[in-house]
């Protein structure tokens, strides 16, 4: 297929080479030249503006958050007024529910199609098509794109016709996974302080009852108190809890372990934690119960 | 191993007949005498006090919490005055890390050994010597010991010298199940009322991330709204967020999360859940979004 | 003086006739036209547009939340085209620290002056000239403004140049009232639970360490139950809590109790109590734990 | 009247001197003999035993903690044999729920009578005979108290029957507070933070709608930062906190406010204050913020 792309991060470049490695063209726009550059020689065809990358089959936007989808979309010389009728929006980032609506509603009375197809996994996971997709909207549009999400990664999830369904699934996600590290903190804390090796507790636990990624590779960082550099990092797990208790207020649904995990966030960028990996919730918590940061420190 | 088994409750009876399959020999007391009956065609040799039963070569407590366990050693014909010098008590249910403490210094000055050993498991697990055990004590002791936890299932862990150790671990696992039960219930409160079906949300979930058999399970009881019968109820529930709290509070670590999990206990003990089962929480999660019970009771 | 006033709601009504009896001159505008005509005899003189209230001294803005100031600010007819070079806008609603400061960025902008003073009191304080007034602005703006004041209310603070300190000052406040509300709720459930009369209880708190009106009037409407009607209704202060949430998180200042703060509104407005006094954080408490909602209901 | 009293920290020092310039005749028991020493010269007649103290009309107990009631009442040589039938034990500290039960039991089991006094007031407000006494008893025991009650403070409200009411709204009382001074130690670091002076912030509220001297005394120790010497060490608050959640507990009263500034107290003693007073919650809510402890330290 003939895909444009906006935004070339770390998820953005890996998505674009495993789409070329399937066979699409992709022309792509990145607000930052030198990232685009870099990806000239895997075949890339630059553009020089989001409306440059509007042509084709679909145009995708994995771009940082909801005010940067809104500059890319609603901007001018932006994916809205670029895309024809009948023209595919296709968002693959981790943005507001409300947004997600607000853009469904514009394509809608542009006669153009949005789906939100967000996707779980790291930037490796986004180079080697490892992703899971998680797509919804309209079915005929959601057909258009099957060969792309199949470019992304083996796993695809279509949750139903509404697009922002999609960001809901993609936010619960994340919230679940926010609540495993805050839980593996204080756990840890508090085996630590008590005299339990944390390293034979976490081998014993995902050995049995939580045999599962997220267990294994988040205990593992919390253990070795290794929060740097950051995967995924603190700015960006907040963002997503304040993203999940905005859409969950607007239902009317209160999530107090969601509120819990949002201060210890803020806790941790203003203790000065704002480059490290979401999982330093591990430090906090230590530092907390008044323990050097890891074991390795001395505990 | 000629051992004698104080407890017959579901788990007891269960380790009972694990340990007589293995070709032990067992004499067991239960303080309503009909658990003990119903055991005796298995082989079960019946006793009429905790003392009677503390002959051989240990005497297993499985009782269902802190001071029933008080009651069995510390009273009158109790195991304490009962068991010989170099006798050996072992621990097997989920008692706070403070009696943990206290009853290892009382066998100690009495001359006598004493493991603790709390099990990971249901009773249908403990039947069919699918336990995993987290043991601590001294090594001599834990040695004498491992023919009964190999009876008991495949899956030991030894944690140190210090036998209150082994309950720290049960109760940090029992903590983070706790997590998972109130992560999941405000998760799925989050979607439902969003319109996600939360049945292909959570197949989703425990496809990818959350593989784990602990997100599984209860997963499906929430979703299902299945609280009833109780495979470990509320207040059982609660005790260990308490003993986890109370043990936390004692090294000075504060576990906010813990915290707010207890106040869920609570609240659905007080809105008359009492003999539901743990995984309870996602109906409060759901009535406090003002949903029906369960996806099937018609959202 | 002569001046401009926008939003006539239950508050915005009563400072008019404030004003109005200490002399000066208003013209005012409100979406909805009766609340305009019943003032007109009062001597306000109407305004079809919020531009049309922009002559004279200053105008004043008193609406519900921060959408209703950008439509009356930065709409067309709004107050930022129409108020010469050197006009003046006093926001007197409890808005944004964030919107505040893009008031303040705009006004100057356009070379006019803008000044915060939310207020402290419900509609018949405004009625009665008994508001508190808390004003943050440039020094000559303030003096300006301050016979507009002292016609509002007897108690001024100024808080400094930075008009958005103002919003700061109130919002600090109205989180304060609400945890006063969210503590008495809990303890008056705990006391009446706990077979304590919790009026004796709350006459004796008040007339010692808390002899304080917050305490008075609100520990008052909670063990009566009497929730309805609502002087304040509970959408507004949920508003007013995360208002205080946002304006914190951008300082990376964690409040974890008014994040348990913001969870119980939520769940009342998810329960049904929309409608309701924000004191109804009082009937949560009490169905948390299992009591009928007041005490002359049979508790 | 003839009294016994057990217990001569700060508070039962200062009772002592209020009880003798009342004309009341004191035969006093300490654990430390120093204190009892110290009293001897105002009249005090010094007992050698709880069990000495317990003659005359009644015996009081202000002793630190549940552990230290037992001690003196059930211990060899306590209150409980030493009092003779009809005898009455009068208890002054905050003390459990349950312990006042229990005490009220016993007693009656003995044939013996038993009152719970608890008070209100600092060290310095019992010696001027200004303390605020919340009593729970039979009715002809509180009346034979009540020249007591009066030579303690001007202040008696007499709850009912049942000692341990008086308890309840003891811990009530101390959670309020407690509530306070989280509240006003988020409030002020928000303010801090923002930009606001906070004893411009503080003037203002507690001339408003917060001027009630729990306000006012706590929140100049946290703008000022003075959190040493403690007048109620951090530990004390922590024990109050737990109490009330204990008692709470048993009532299926959730308590999610109460939950987190137990939390809060305990993350004060892991980070090394725990001799500090209790308003410390104040360095803990700008800790987290990343502020330094108090204004003065140059924020």
């Amino acid at each position: 297929m003939e895909v444009g792309l906006v935004g070339l991060g770390n998820m953005g470049s890996g998505i674009a080479k495993s789409l070329l490695r399937a066979g699409h063209r992709v022309t792509a726009y990145n607000r930052t030249r030198s990232h685009l550059d870099a990806l000239v020689s895997d075949g890339v065809k630059p553009a020089a503006t989001p409306a440059d990358a509007c042509h084709g089959d679909a145009v995708l936007t994995m771009v940082a958050d909801d005010s940067a989808v809104e500059a890319v979309v609603f901007g001018s010389s932006g994916v809205l007024s670029a895309l024809p009728k009948g023209g595919l929006h296709v968002s693959l980032g981790t943005i507001s529910v409300s947004l997600s609506d607000r853009l469904a509603a514009a394509h809608s009375n542009a006669g153009q199609q949005f789906v939100a197809a967000p996707v779980f996994g790291r930037p490796d996971a986004a180079e080697a098509a490892k992703l899971a997709v998680v797509a919804a909207g309209p079915s005929a549009a959601i057909e258009r794109c099957r060969p792309l999400f199949e470019a992304m990664g083996p796993k695809l999830l279509v949750v139903g016709e509404k697009p922002s369904l999609a960001n809901v699934v993609k936010l619960t996600g994340n919230f679940l996974i926010a609540s495993v590290l805050e839980s593996l903190s204080e756990a840890i804390a508090f085996a630590r302080k008590s005299g339990v090796d944390p390293t034979v507790l976490l081998d014993f636990l995902t050995s049995t009852l939580f045999n599962a990624p997220v267990y294994k590779t988040y205990g593992g960082l919390i253990v070795e108190g290794k929060y740097e550099p950051a995967g995924f990092a603190v700015p960006l797990g907040l963002k997503d809890v304040r993203l999940v208790l905005q859409a969950a207020e607007a239902q009317s649904v209160p999530m107090p372990l969601a509120s819990v995990i949002r201060d210890r966030f803020i806790t941790a960028i203003a203790r000065g934690n704002q480059h490290s990996d979401w999982s330093v919730l591990g430090r906090i918590a230590a530092e907390d119960a008044g323990l050097p940061a890891a074991k390795t420190d001395g505990a």
